[in-house]
């Protein structure tokens, strides 16, 4: 049986998870979605503190959230520049459901609709790592449905010695014909992980020619709360993706809501980009032919 | 800093980690891994008592220690057709040693030594992964240097965007010119990590060309303990494999200590071995150009 999270946020989540099965795109996940992230930042606000880290990371300023009751528990890191109040979340996301779209707003919205719940989730139901990979998996597909008019699917068939097999992967995006599909790998942070999306890259690649699948992979960011000291480090192995675009497969996009410092710096050798350009490249990146 | 195991194997344990990085094929790692092994089997012989489990696989039979003094604790589920008494490790060893070399003598020889460790370390520093893992990555270097006469080393340089990318491999040895390499991943057993052999191996194919490097791929089993039903399971996603290798590379060999029944199945497709068979097979596999 799925595991239901402790906490005040356990039915919205519920809710949130059936919707997005039923209808990844549609207005009732929205409205979850919304939900989830209105009772999130209302937690946070009432019965939480905001307590600064020390970050290591240049020009970045990062704080947890910690229960009034329950001082020494802290929450994820939370990029100070990046976060919004409830109000200014559900402002900017009526302005993006009219269409409006830049950086400016999207940045701090998709930021803060993504950690909300996260950050909540790590104070009243610590240890559960399922629930936010899950709600950032809604997250994601929600947005991406939305902008292709499309639901995802997670499941894809292999011509493979002869007969058909069926394998499991984040999201994939079937735009019709004469569009590349698009594989859409997410991740909240990936650590070692993230190998699994240039492999799954790489079997689509062979099982169905070079440019069948777009490659797009999402990522919340790569921080690192060190409890102690309370500071915050990023975790990248710029050498190693290097590699995997190399010798593995090519992404076509790599998303992030919170760009590491060190993978900005080779933007010229990795497609980085961040996730608001999602919203503003569209038609460039989801829908063209590729090159 | 390492994390250093408790209780009775911590210094043996450590010992054995020490020799192994000095010089992995060489005697002192021999003596330190019978040490380790002959402790733990001491250990579990005089303060456990064997605990009869379920086992749901067809045809063969698995039981736990426990504590004595915690009767409540389980091991790790044990295969009872392979596993030796601490005479019969030492007296087998010996006779290997001596280039005797059968099924009959290996099969228990190399799956007793691999699970003793493991099994006492769980019930004496409960919760601690990283030392069994550690422990059977030190077993297989050691039996394959000594096997090859030759150390691995952990590293490759792949040539990568005009540098060169060093990245982290399990086991890596270089049987000198004119031989295809032999890329070694370990695991005790696999989940969803095993994505990773077969991607290195593709990174390796796409950086040195086909055959440069001999992909195989050793793991100790795949049982799963229900603790509350003591029920022994196997989990196999031999659609999954398939997949990977068919579109991700080649595996020239996939050694099972304890082999899953659904994976015997279909060895016709996928080139699954008993472990045994590595002392066999050896000059055919591991010094034969490639097909």
């Amino acid at each position: 049986m799925a595991h239901r999270p402790a906490g005040p946020l356990s039915d919205p989540y519920m809710g949130l998870k059936k919707a997005a099965k039923n209808d990844m795109g549609g207005s009732t996940t929205s409205t979850k979605l919304l939900e989830v992230i209105g009772i999130s930042l209302d937690f946070l606000n009432n019965e939480c503190i905001p307590v600064e880290l020390i970050s290591m990371v240049p020009g970045k300023t990062y704080f947890s959230y910690a229960l009034k009751s329950h001082k020494k528990l802290l929450s994820r890191p939370i990029n100070k520049d990046l976060f919004s109040k409830k109000e200014t979340v559900f402002k900017n996301w009526s302005a993006l459901e009219k269409g409006r779209c830049n950086k400016k707003l999207i940045e701090p919205l998709a930021y803060t609709m993504a950690i909300a719940y996260c950050a909540a989730s790590d104070l009243f139901d610590r240890g559960n790592k399922k629930g936010p990979a899950t709600y950032f998996e809604c997250l994601i597909g929600h947005l991406f449905a939305r902008e292709l008019g499309i639901n995802p699917s997670k499941k894809v068939t292999l011509p493979t010695m002869g007969h058909g097999v069926r394998m499991t992967m984040d999201f994939i995006f079937d735009l019709g014909a004469g569009k590349p599909k698009v594989h859409l790998p997410v991740k909240m942070s990936t650590r070692e992980r993230v190998v699994q999306a240039w492999s799954h890259q790489r079997i689509l690649d062979s099982a169905f020619g070079h440019a069948a699948y777009r490659g797009i992979l999402v990522i919340h960011s790569e921080t690192k709360l060190d409890l102690k000291e309370r500071q915050v480090v990023e975790i990248c192995v710029p050498d190693q993706w290097l590699a995997y675009q190399t010798h593995l497969a090519t992404m076509d996009r790599i998303y992030y809501f919170d760009m590491p410092d060190r993978y900005a710096q080779i933007a010229d050798k990795l497609p980085f980009k961040n996730f608001s350009e999602v919203f503003i490249e569209k038609e460039e990146v989801l829908s063209a032919p590729m090159a």
